[in-house]
């Protein structure tokens, strides 16, 4: 890796004057790291990005630290980046402009279980595995669930969704409230553990999806769900990418309340077989899970059996053990991971776009037909039952025309959802990467105005600065 | 009713100049009216308040008209109301500091049903019964249901929801885009038909609910889901509130996919039988509806009647054919108008407190008690399913000990639902009425990042000025 100040010559770092960091050793003591390894690690995601490390990091475990240190940022006019499990994918996280980076991943605490209101109240620390692990008692479970084992805070920040998405929504439909310190280090909180609110500008939506770039979320109150009475899954192969398209876009069509609906294309199949030491079919194949009770799992199960053979999908293996099931999520979650051990030392270029269900298959065969011809590796994993859908090209980092091939074949997919309506991200968020995108989707006013809002809420652009747009 | 000038006082008035309405005449000829009628009409809306007519009102037919519109008025400096169906509760559209209201209601065409996608764009005149009568051919419907038949444009402005909100969301969840028209009379589009997004700040999020205060209104774009293979309505009688409240804190927490609880005190239910010519026994009620496939809704009102069984609920009374069907579910919606029609002369203060579910018989009993002491008319309807409960006072408006009596009751409802974590309005807004509960509710830090918004992006205050929050 090279050192940050070569990733980013575009952006200038900002000056970090030593007595800020005096000031926050008097109060941190040793939860303020300045060695490099550790500002490394917090100027890293999973992104392809090289490391652009902060000056410091500081590891929060109170609301209270990050009021002090905000505070005394502000103070200094320091840029602030909130890390939490340092997962995501679009460089999020990264200390462009250097400054002081936040670990939230010690307020790691849930606060409350409200099992009677189906609610839970953790900290911004706490990941997706930690709080289903800790609610499992209550025969409850918090649904989102992207790929890797984020945090809840960096969730928040990114309007995460995952695999459940298509029956239970995203982040914006699973927050209720947010505790958040905003730029001038004063704490506000927004929402309540109410279902639904009409009371004012709906700040918690502004902050979910936020990048960092609005406030510093320590608090978040989310919606549990009863797991369901049963839940069934099945793997279906076919013969090509579009006839499983066609299986899920007819099984939304008709309401089908599928829990969930995973597209898997033959390389994507290929490298979680390898890496998961599965022994699925290298064809396209579909993961379909059913809830409900018996008689509504076995149900929605005839139906979407029909449809997939009148598609012609070869019959459903059903994994019937917990275990099985596990293993097959599993596996499917750990599909960007599998990609990347699939090619050593290569990392990974994905795209994220989404389209109305019925442009999906456009939307992919185009992708598909642009990747055969690149010559490079790739696979295609999606979410296709919300219409979204990834290619991700594996590159050599030290083959520079690789990333641009990538970058390119990036472009035309975000290109193409956009010819259909659709957006360049259903889940990772902008951050670095996805800026011009953004440009392109939100349409100069729609820009400006995101421009406006940053400028009132946050004067001396030291939230996360650099990222979703430019100032 | 009296005169717009005296009923808000403490608000100055704006001057708006001989020119401005020489210049929109100039452009709109007839679609400009100053007639008193009609002003006095575009002042009123379901609220108690006494009319606050606008100096001129313009009748939009297209998006340009409002660009137009709200162009002059913002270079005159002149307030701008959106008028939709006039159906608001709390004062929203009366013009308390005069200016141009902007009707909306002849914006009434869908412009587009994309049934594969389970969307619709529609302009926002547009009412929900009519989106619903003219996408009946696809198989689809638009769940969001307030009790009068608001337009899709006024839903978006008050983040409105109804009785299927328990389980299809409120316009928060059910809105996928937007036209907006900004204080700059710019025109931008937030979202796409995409289902979910990370893409940048969620400006739909933030416009939906925002009482036009910071754009009007030009298109919206919701999602649509299939008329279930099956559903069936059932009342069930209980001897208190409180049983009936049981049943639906316990069948919200195990998860049945209830589609709707409507629950009717015994004050409500008589209203209804009368304003509808039904027979219902005249007890504590809950309509609930059940849908999905005929197995499913078989099972499902199995499992309720149990519960309903255990508390004390009499047998389910099923309503059998559509007919009876729809008679059940618009004597629900009518609820408000039936109370009125209850007292001749009188107008409704109505609360909209919502909380979360295990808190939901201790705020409604508490409610009862006062409001069973006040000696007032009262009633209470709730959809309960989300802990949000209506409890309205019936004043006549040449007492005004009765009013100041019932504020004081309304005041206690909210601030009972801000002990027991809940919120001031569920679903009706702040407007003018409840700008006291929304500071409670958000906290000065809250209240004055909305403001900042607001600032921001309105800077000469010309968007709907003083609803939510004073600046």
């Amino acid at each position: 890796m090279s050192s940050s100040d070569s990733a980013w010559p575009r952006i200038a770092r900002r000056p970090v004057p030593g007595s800020l960091i005096d000031e926050l050793r008097m109060i941190f003591g040793a939860r303020l790291s300045t060695a490099l390894s550790v500002r490394e690690q917090h100027g890293r995601d999973e992104s392809p990005f090289e490391v652009a490390g902060p000056d410091a990091v500081v590891f929060c475990e109170e609301t209270e630290d990050v009021v002090a240190a905000l505070g005394l940022a502000a103070k200094h006019l320091v840029p602030v980046i909130p890390f939490g499990a340092g997962t995501s994918l679009e460089g999020h996280l990264l200390a462009v402009q250097g400054g002081i980076s936040l670990d939230l991943s010690r307020m790691s605490r849930i606060l409350r279980i409200d099992a009677d209101d189906l609610t839970a109240t953790v900290q911004p620390g706490v990941t997706r595995e930690q709080l289903n692990a800790e609610i499992r008692h209550t025969g409850l479970f918090f649904p989102v669930d992207p790929g890797a084992n984020a945090s809840l805070g960096g969730m928040c920040a990114t309007r995460a969704s995952g695999t459940n998405a298509v029956r239970y929504g995203t982040m914006r439909e699973n927050v209720l409230a947010l505790e958040v310190v905003t730029a001038a280090a004063e704490v506000i909180r927004t929402g309540t553990r109410a279902r639904k609110s009409s009371a004012g500008y709906d700040l918690t939506r502004l902050f979910i999806g936020s990048e960092g770039t609005l406030g510093v979320i320590t608090e978040v109150t989310v919606r549990l769900y009863p797991v369901p009475e049963a839940s069934s899954v099945a793997v279906c192969n076919f013969r090509s990418v579009s006839q499983a398209v066609a299986v899920t876009i007819a099984t939304v069509q008709i309401g089908i309340p599928i829990a969930r609906v995973e597209l898997l294309d033959a390389h994507a199949v290929r490298a979680v077989n390898k890496y998961a030491h599965l022994q699925l079919l290298e064809t396209p194949m579909l993961f379909i899970e059913f809830q409900g009770s018996e008689q509504e799992v076995a149900a929605q199960a005839r139906t979407v059996q029909q449809i997939a053979s009148d598609n012609g999908g070869e019959d459903f293996q059903w994994a019937v053990t917990q275990e099985e099931r596990t293993r097959l999520w599993t596996a499917r979650h750990h599909a960007y991971f599998a990609g990347m051990a699939a090619y050593p030392g290569c990392r990974t270029v994905t795209t994220d776009a989404c389209v109305p269900i019925s442009r999906l298959s456009e939307a992919i065969a185009d992708s598909v037909s642009d990747a055969d011809s690149s010559g490079l590796p790739y696979y295609i994993v999606g979410h296709v039952g919300d219409g979204n859908y990834h290619v991700s090209y594996l590159v050599d980092p030290g083959i520079p025309k690789q990333r641009a091939l990538a970058e390119a074949m990036s472009r035309r997919v975000v290109e193409c959802a956009m010819l259909l309506e659709g957006t360049c991200t259903g889940e990772h968020g902008i951050g670095l990467h996805k800026q011009d995108f953004l440009a392109m989707e939100a349409g100069p006013g729609g820009l400006q105005m995101m421009r406006t809002i940053k400028r009132a809420l946050d004067p001396d652009n030291i939230l996360n600065p650099g990222k979703i747009f430019s100032l």
